[in-house]
C-alpha cells in the first residue's frame, strides 16, 4: 500500500513537473513574443516621429541685408527647409521605409502567431537591413547637422543654427528619436539571434 | 543465404549512408567555417585600407589670392587635411576599431576551432555592433563628402573638390572600400544567424 501510494505520488509529481516545464516554456515563449511585438511597435513609433519631425521642418526668418550700399539694410525673409540638404532627404526616406516595414512586420508577427518558421529568417534579415539603413541615415544627418551647428572654418562653411535655431532643434530631436529607433532594430536582431542560439543548445 | 546477404547489404548501405551524412556535415561545417574566416579577413583588409586611405589624405595646393588690391594676386599654399572635418575623424576611428576587432575575432575563431559555443553569441553581437558603427560612419563621411563635391547653395557652403581633386578622390575611394567592409560584416551576421536557424530546424 505504502509503496504503491509512493510510486503514484512520484508519477503525479513527475506529471506536475512536466506541466510546470511546459507552463514555463509557454510563458517564456509568450513573454519573448510580447517583448518582440512591443519593440516592433516602439520601432514603428520612433521612426514615424523622426520622419514627421524632420519632414515638416521649416523656418522662415527675416534677415537684414545690405542690398544697395547707399540705402539702409532691408529685412528679407529667408526660409530654411529640410529638403535643401540631401542628407536630410535620405534621413526622412530611410525613416519612412523603416516605419512602413516595422508596421508590416508587426502585422506579420501577429498573424503568424509564432508558427511559420520560414518567416523568422526573413524578418531577421529585414531587421538587419533596417539597422544598416537607419544607422547610415542617422550618421549622415548628424554629420551635416553638426556642420550646421558648429560651422567649419577650414572649408569656410558657416554655421546656420545661430540664425535658424528652431529649425536646428527640430533636426536634433529627429536624430535622437531616430537613433533610438535604430537601437530598437539592433535589439530585435540581437534578441532573435539569442533566441535561436538558446533553442539550439 | 540470400536473405542474410540482403540484410547485410542493407546494414552496410545504412552505415555507408551514415558515413556519407557525417562526411557531408563535416564538409558543410568546414566550408562554413572557411567562408567565415575568409569574410573576416576581407573585413579586416577593407577596413584597414579605408582607415589608411582616409587617414593619410592630405593635399596642398597653390591658390592665387588677391591680398592687397594694388598688387598682383599672390599664390598661397593651402592644405586640405582629413582631420579638418569631424565626420572624417569619426570615419577613420570607426574603421580602425572595426579593423582591430576583425583581426581579434579572426584569431578567436581560429583558436576556438568551432568548439566553444559561448563564443558564437559574443561574436555575433560584436559583428552586429560593427555593422552599426561602420554604416553610421560611412553615412557621415558620404554626406560630408557630397557637400564638398556638390556644395550647397541654400546654406552657402561652397564645393571644395574643384580645388582639391586628389583629396576628394581619396575620400571617395575610402568610402567605397569601407562600405564594402560594412557589407561584409552584415553578411557575417546573416550567415551566423542562418547557421543557427538551420541547426535549429
Amino acid at each position: 500500500m505504502d509503496l504503491s501510494s509512493n510510486s503514484n505520488g512520484g508519477l503525479e509529481q513527475g506529471r506536475a513537473n512536466n506541466n510546470n516545464k511546459e507552463v514555463v516554456e509557454v510563458a517564456n515563449k509568450s513573454s519573448l513574443r510580447g517583448s518582440d511585438l512591443m519593440l516592433r511597435f516602439l520601432a514603428f513609433a520612433t521612426t514615424l516621429v523622426a520622419a514627421i519631425v524632420l519632414g515638416t521642418d521649416k523656418q522662415t526668418k527675416l534677415v537684414s541685408m545690405q542690398v544697395v550700399p547707399t540705402l539702409p539694410p532691408l529685412s528679407i525673409p529667408v526660409t530654411a527647409k529640410w529638403h535643401y540638404l540631401s542628407a536630410f532627404v535620405y534621413f526622412v526616406v530611410a525613416n519612412a521605409i523603416a516605419c512602413a516595414y516595422a508596421a508590416l512586420s508587426l502585422l506579420l508577427v501577429l498573424a503568424s502567431r509564432g508558427k511559420k518558421k520560414g518567416l523568422t529568417m526573413l524578418i531577421i534579415t529585414m531587421d538587419l537591413l533596417m539597422v544598416a539603413l537607419l544607422f547610415s541615415s542617422g550618421g549622415a544627418a548628424l554629420a551635416v547637422g553638426l556642420i550646421g551647428y558648429q560651422g567649419n572654418s577650414h572649408v569656410q562653411w558657416n554655421k546656420v543654427c545661430n540664425v535658424f535655431g528652431k529649425f536646428c532643434h527640430q533636426v536634433a530631436g529627429a536624430i535622437v528619436v531616430s537613433l533610438l529607433g535604430s537601437a530598437v532594430f539592433l535589439l530585435l536582431v540581437l534578441l532573435a539571434t539569442l533566441n535561436l542560439h538558446k533553442k539550439h543548445h
